[in-house]
């Protein structure tokens, strides 16, 4: 049934080189991307990350797309973190190299995680709201790329952990970051950092973590696909303008939020949008917005 | 029922001249400041906000008020937010001036703004505490005024949504500045700021935006008054102490803010209302405390 | 039952001399640290907090301890906060002095309250993870404490409150810096400051100040030490790296937390423990690491 | 001869109300302030920082001026800062109300502190470049005003002093807050700030404080309204924008300050003024801007 | 005689496909950027800037390079800026699309400053230390440019000047957020920024915007060099460490500097250079350093 | 001749205990430190630092110094920095212990790192103002330490250097977090940090890192006990927050430092030293000041 409501979404052609992630146009205006490496349960490995890079900043400003639902391919999991075993590979860069100091392994490290960083950032900085939608396992890298998006919501089979620490390490790509700013109970934010432990579903949205959650991948999917022709339905200009002043918020004070946005708007009222907006809700017809 | 709790309260004199604001005081020290005008479902032109900002300047410097209840008059609405019938008419800021280039727009526009922040920010900048009582629609600039308030409750009733997406532009007049600091869940801020929906009270219950709903508007109101009236009982040194510093706790680191309420303290501890709290407590008799 | 669980457990030798804390190793890597005063309700006097900066000051650098319990002795109270009398006596700080100007009152209080913070703030300092047991009267200096923890749990008996402004002073020595970055809901914060009423466990549990209420202290103190020991037995590189990267993430933007956990990962990363970690995955053994 | 350069410039008639400070227009579009207490040295009380204030928020807003000059009457000062009589008198804020205790000092004080502050300040905030022109005494107050400034000018007569120390209280109207970001040599600041001592033209100019000395008061205004007529020749748009980015920076990350310009400009080089400069430079002739 | 201080300097092969820069190797370590356009002053357009970039990108982690020089070619000019012709021809962002409303143009604006101004950055971010060094005309953009280096040197003929305004708009790609952070006098940074006016390479030096300046660009050239060699001749990771905490210690306060310094030198000093520089120290030999 | 000046000046007993350091009083309220291990040349070995902590925590805190003056022993430095052959003993922090991997290697440099930052800052942290007097041998720690003091002199035979690039490794203790905002040429800043080359008394008197120059150490010594006594005669409610308020600014913006700025002078200025002074300014008498 779900899947009568998402009926074999055409791919989007602007996106078809992509090895690993399938991008697709459920609705229009409303890309759909998904982590593509189900028979690994979507584990990433360097690769992986440097597409997702080039996949959203090619999405922050495609003028066709208004709206991104981000999942992972396959019944098991949105994604199982790292690929460790591609990690710890020779080559990789935690093996060491007998002729490097520790100041010199310690260089190569630094610029290898920010790369590794700035990836996965990029889903934050599309200009486009993203909605991420998670099921099965959601371990490790799944949290940081989630804490990236603006809304989630996931399946009740999900199964979350901030599971670096059973690898021996801290959590460096977002989640020590981004998590204790995207709910409010910094007791069980510390909790699940320091003991790797599983939550649910259910707990992830008690604690906050994700906006609802549905009975079934295809059902979180439905309704996250929903949301988001609902979001490109608006003007452009409006919903871009307000996920960037809310991402701004985060690291501001209110003081500068306010300069800010009063600068911002000061261009962004000069938008035809208003009116269109205004004259649609006078005469009940769905407006429509010019690409932006 | 509720009535009889709530009397005719009187008529505060300071606060007479008024045109769109009621102020009473339902109980001794405490201010009951009502949005009126009623007919138009408390909707805000620019006389009004500019008058906000005088009720709110007067009650942070007035003696004889310890503690400030905040809402809509009529049974429909907190306020239906910005006036946008009057705010559309020609003359207005938004309305495009043939002679003006885009950047002369702009920064007209972006003082327009500013200025209009500035009116609601009164409402936290007051050195009372503001407990803001909610009912019916409670849309666009209910959301920016209620987060400059201290307390929030609602009536079963009231309806929610940051409105503005709706009418084609970001909000600027502080609910995307406030809204994410005022509760825990991002995923649910980013949800009804992106796609303006309407959120009930227990919503806003759920997530921490009201801290308790009730089953009437006047109910509400009573709850409301018995709270201003208990922290009004207080030494107006801690509470008035209290709101500053957690004020600066926003915006701040904790060392920050450990630094500047040490310096609070140095002179606030310089009071005679620590003796007569301890000692009220001693004797099981209420104490009284001098004006701040 | 609770007490089979922990069976006497061990006062740790190097922990001997506190007066007012027992320290305890209730499991190995484990230190238990209880405030004992139980005859005055745990109530705190100055050369208490004193000690209480020596114990986690110690704690912070003991190779033998990763992670620590902190609760109170005796039925009735983790902590009934600042002892009012010991303070209000002759040669208080808070008693005048008549030779003094009201800047040499200041000067002298600064002085004091910046001591008594930074006693406090030894707990949040401690580099290994602080979970919190409370039970019974829980009020003052008790949220002060628990808001520099990492974890806090509850007993459900446990009374809070944040109580200053009924001795007529706003609370400075952390709770007005840190319950709001600690919990979601600011409407919640502000009415517990303001009002100084109590809250309860199941209070605290629904806005996240504590991450779970246990039928008793017994109770909630086995959870404690279980959970300690779980953490206990995690590489400790990675443990206390995930701490102090959650506390820098509370007090900076997320980009000037990627750069510093880019650059202390790239030092921690030269690890043994990932390889350990790895391995005793690969092998279902339970990995061993080196003291940190 | 400087004189001859200055006749009789006209008094601006909609700043004719004021009664502590002359504005002529010495050129068109420029605007010139004159403190005028010139028998009390023009030494400040509290009537005349609350016209400062109205003096400079209508200049900022006056869309015929694009530069003003700030002076002082008279041949003797520039200012002596507080008139400290006034101040002392009977009804000041400084004196002892036997009815108040420690803390309700404290907050009267604050409260009026804030005030100045924010009276002060306006120099600053005035959206058009203000250049502040020095001469004799320009002591306490003096400084504070002046770092308020954009560009700051003087007599070789201007003998300046960071004067509060001397009597008994730590500057606090803005000097301590802005000397040491306006000059470089830190070592200079804290010993002019802690000493008090006088320090001349000459020691202003090598440290950066002045940009220039002249001979004579005449001779520095000369040089000031030239300047500001130069500035006032320019873009409204691009001076004023200017301003505004500079302020920003001091109190901003790099990083902040690019990404608060970049949304600056994305309205401001809408502007007919890019088109209407490049055109003059191509034509050599002198471009006219519209009023902003 | 300069000249033969720098007869023929090698071209780096691995930077020889660049079209506007030309890259050559002094000395060993030492690369020398020589912006190459000098038939049209230096001056850039959009494909030069993204050039830049590129360049410097690649020299960040080029571990033959520990140092490098950048200039311009020819006798003219560093550079004349923007190359105002380019940027007003038709097609450019600059320039009216009559289909796109205000808040359209400006979001078109805005992403051209932000990616123009990441070009620029590119240069502070080099991992390596910068000289810049300027002859000529060193206007608009070469004052962006040079504000991103880490030591700045001129020739006595080096014309300077902040000169946005006089075409209309506000510096936005670095100059207003960097120079008033390169220099102290803030007087003077307000005077170039808002009067557009030239200013020489004595008052460059009389203001600490320059080190040193020299007779002719030959001979600016051989010291930058020089001073380029002997950085490149110590340990490079002292050296990169050093310019790292520089530049976080402009955006950060003191004690977040100390903090992240402690961090960083956790790891740098586990090198084998300290060993290799005492070594050297005690036996007068020049120590060898590995590549970084 | 300078040596009249300061005779035998008497040793003060309360700092009697110390080894390394010599604390006399060559005026009352003055106090002289002398770091004193001149045979060494001064040169810091772990005791010191510790021992330096000590004694500026209790001249910060004794109430008959209200100025201290911090020189270097013997004829030949100030110091000579981090003596390095003790440093690199066995026993050492940076010698290698084969047991330890990276990670825990990095964090008992970091621990190390972070104390002796601590240690140095504790000059800094003296509530007193200190005036640093610099001869000869001045170099690596030495600029740590000047740039902790408040206001800095030197002899002419000063040589300064940034130097902890020649023994391979960036400065952590202090240098590169405040030289930048101790003077204003940044591009002076990177220059002596890069290439820890020496400069002269001359050159640091030009760049503002020194406030003046004087012939002998005797000479400078003699100025600066003349300037600690005129500053200790003023009072210490003025001359203490002066000091508190410059270190606040530096690490705020403008408006932060303003907001606490207020909140400490509504303490501050409950001071009987106003009148005081103001009495003393009309009878032409040297006033007195009570402890502070």
């Amino acid at each position: 049934m779900a899947q009568q409501q998402q009926p074999q979404p055409q791919r989007l052609s602007a996106y078809a080189g992509y090895q690993h992630f399938l991008v697709t146009s459920p609705s229009p205006l409303v890309a759909h991307v998904e982590i593509h490496r189900p028979a690994k349960l979507n584990a990433f490995y360097e690769a992986m990350w440097l597409e997702l890079r080039s996949v959203f900043r090619q999405l922050s400003s495609d003028g066709d797309v208004r709206a991104v639902v981000l999942s992972g391919a396959g019944d098991r999991a949105f994604t199982a973190g790292l690929d460790v075993t591609a990690a710890s590979e020779g080559g990789s860069v935690l093996s060491a190299e007998p002729g490097l100091d520790g100041a010199r392994r310690a260089a190569k490290l630094r610029r290898h995680v920010a790369e590794f960083q700035e990836c996965i950032s990029a889903v934050e900085r599309c200009e486009k709201p993203v909605i991420c939608v998670m099921h099965g396992i959601s371990i490790g890298l799944a949290i940081d790329i989630a804490c990236c998006a603006d809304i989630r919501v996931c399946a009740q089979d999900a199964r979350f952990a901030v599971k670096e620490v059973d690898i021996g390490l801290a959590a460096d790509i977002g989640s020590l970051a981004r998590l204790p700013k995207v709910v409010g109970s910094q007791s069980w934010v510390k909790d699940v950092c320091l003991t790797a432990r599983d939550f649910s579903a259910a707990e992830a949205l008690s604690v906050g973590f994700v906006s609802h959650v549905h009975e079934s991948k295809a059902a979180a999917l439905a309704v996250a696909v929903h949301m988001a022709e609902f979001i490109a339905s608006k003007s452009p200009v409006a919903v871009q303008g307000t996920k960037e002043l809310l991402n701004h918020s985060r690291d501001h004070t209110v003081e500068d939020n306010l300069r800010y946005t009063g600068v911002w708007n000061a261009a962004a009222l000069q938008t035809n949008d208003v009116a269109a907006a205004l004259m649609s809700g006078l005469k009940r017809k769905k407006p429509t917005f010019e690409k932006l």
